[in-house]
């Protein structure tokens, strides 16, 4: 029995590396090579090929390589997990992930709250201009999406002197957080949010929800953080909301299409800071235990780590 | 009695609101207005044109808006604090100056750590190109100075997890920051630093300590972040350090002629971010409640908060 790797474009040495460090007889095979494909236990994807992994007969498991799962849900020929005999849809969850998620977006609202943009800005016109520092409570933090990495963002930031509240689809107490929930406190949420930072799962529900509208009822001049998945944002609602004023700024470092193709407005617009998404990269040292351990419960039988609720699509 | 300021080109706006908030009945001048000298007790100062200080008989205490009293030591006719009868020399502690400091510090070392430079760099050019995360073990952050600032600076920063080390004139335990100290371990302690942050004070000793001889001690393709003075830096030689590429990068907040002339090769080099000495403001609210203990405390002859030591330079 083995396990293969099935992401296009990706580079699986490091992973490799990682699960055979901790399991030297492990067999492992990388798509598309050639191999009898029922040997295949479970299935470590990035934006699989749709229909292939309809080709794996023994498949137990299908393991995202990342905390999202959207690349998998987009598959209409995804078996469903919860008919008996399909195999179980699992995603990694590691506390580096949350721990660079949260690193990555001090440093996206730092850079915004100390006005870098405008002091580079400045640079290139060889301006000295020192603005008055802006005061945290006038720019209070909007996280959309408290799950595992916004939960550690919210934290991290009120750990750093901000104001941070949260919403999510459904209640959930969720300690020192005031957290909105569900479509009627969206828009008292977003009243409140000075920077709004998008770290939801990428569902029906979601798809798009960073648009006019939503920008429309934010304090005026704030600005957007996303970090979930291109296909949240609107990109041309972006542009007119910046051009408008009612947004000052963004960054991004997701995108519709990626790699942003080379002709797209964003790359030279002066108010948006982009990043080639690595915002939070999966460290295959960090999650390689995680693996092995399903795939040591899917052996034996037992219930697995951090297996995906189909329905919410997360 | 009253109390003056003599800080030309500064606004005094809101430290007068804030002083008299506290004590309405307190009598503040404004030099170079005209009053009578005799009755100042006590001035506040920032850059204070040279020998005016002698025109204030009854002075009992000096006192730097800022931490730093570089802006004092270089005026050769300030009375000498140590002879009887002439007024102290103190400078304001403020917990928020140490806390904005570290903040901007934890900002220049993500924007190079998360590689921020690099990104926007290839913004410019339509450019995606996502590099391998590097690791904070390769990453080590020397700060020269661990004073008020340095110290909390260090703590913030070893927080955030990376690995800190600090250099100071003379020994002194400081809690879980690996301090190095004098000339003899300057060379080992430089060796350490892929982060070199100097937050010194301005003396005779350190004037020009950033030179390329300090550069070529640093592991190779270093980063440097200057938030202590300009006149640390030996301007010239950092340029040729990254043009050698002995240095990466570099972080100024602060500068020898401020403001930044708008002909120096600074402001249009690519791998240098600047910033117009903004890292960390005195806040005249926080201060003000120290401002009248000092005094009160000159007042009825108690001994000073955070008076400075001559002999020292700060």
């Amino acid at each position: 029995m083995a396990i293969t790797f099935i992401c296009p474009d990706r580079d699986t040495t490091s992973w490799i590396q990682a699960l055979k460090e901790l399991d030297p007889t492990l067999e492992i095979r990388v798509w598309p090579k050639d191999h009898p494909r029922a040997e295949i236990e479970l299935a470590l994807t990035w934006n699989h090929p749709k229909g292939v992994l309809q080709e794996y007969p023994s498949l137990g498991c299908i393991c995202s390589m990342g905390a999202g799962i959207d690349h998998l849900l987009t598959d209409p020929s995804l078996p469903d997990p919860d008919l008996p005999g399909n195999p179980a849809i699992v995603r990694l969850v590691d506390q580096k992930l949350a721990w660079d998620m949260s690193e990555y977006l001090l440093l996206a609202v730092l850079h915004h709250f100390r006005q870098f943009n405008f002091y580079q800005a400045q640079k290139k016109e060889n301006n000295w201009q020192p603005l008055l520092p802006l005061g945290k409570k006038e720019m209070v933090i909007g996280i959309m999406g408290l799950g595992q990495l916004g939960k550690a963002a919210a934290k991290r930031l009120q750990k750093a002197g901000f104001y941070v509240c949260g919403w999510r689809d459904s209640p959930k107490e969720i300690d020192t957080i005031p957290t909105f929930h569900g479509r009627d406190q969206l828009d008292v949420f977003l009243s409140r949010a000075h920077i709004l930072i998008c770290l939801l799962p990428l569902t029906r529900q979601t798809r798009q929800i960073l648009n006019q509208d939503t920008f429309s009822k934010l304090p005026h001049g704030a600005y957007l953080i996303n970090v979930g998945r291109g296909d949240h944002l609107k990109e041309a609602d972006l542009l007119t909301a910046l051009d408008q004023g009612l947004l000052s700024g963004a960054c991004l470092d997701v995108f519709q299409t990626e790699p942003l193709p080379g002709d797209h407005p964003f790359w030279q617009h002066p108010k948006i800071v982009i990043t080639p998404h690595i915002s939070s990269q999966t460290n295959p040292t960090s999650v390689a235990p995680q693996i092995l351990s399903n795939l040591d419960r899917l052996r034996t039988g037992k219930s697995l780590l951090n297996q995906i609720n189909i329905k919410k699509e997360y």
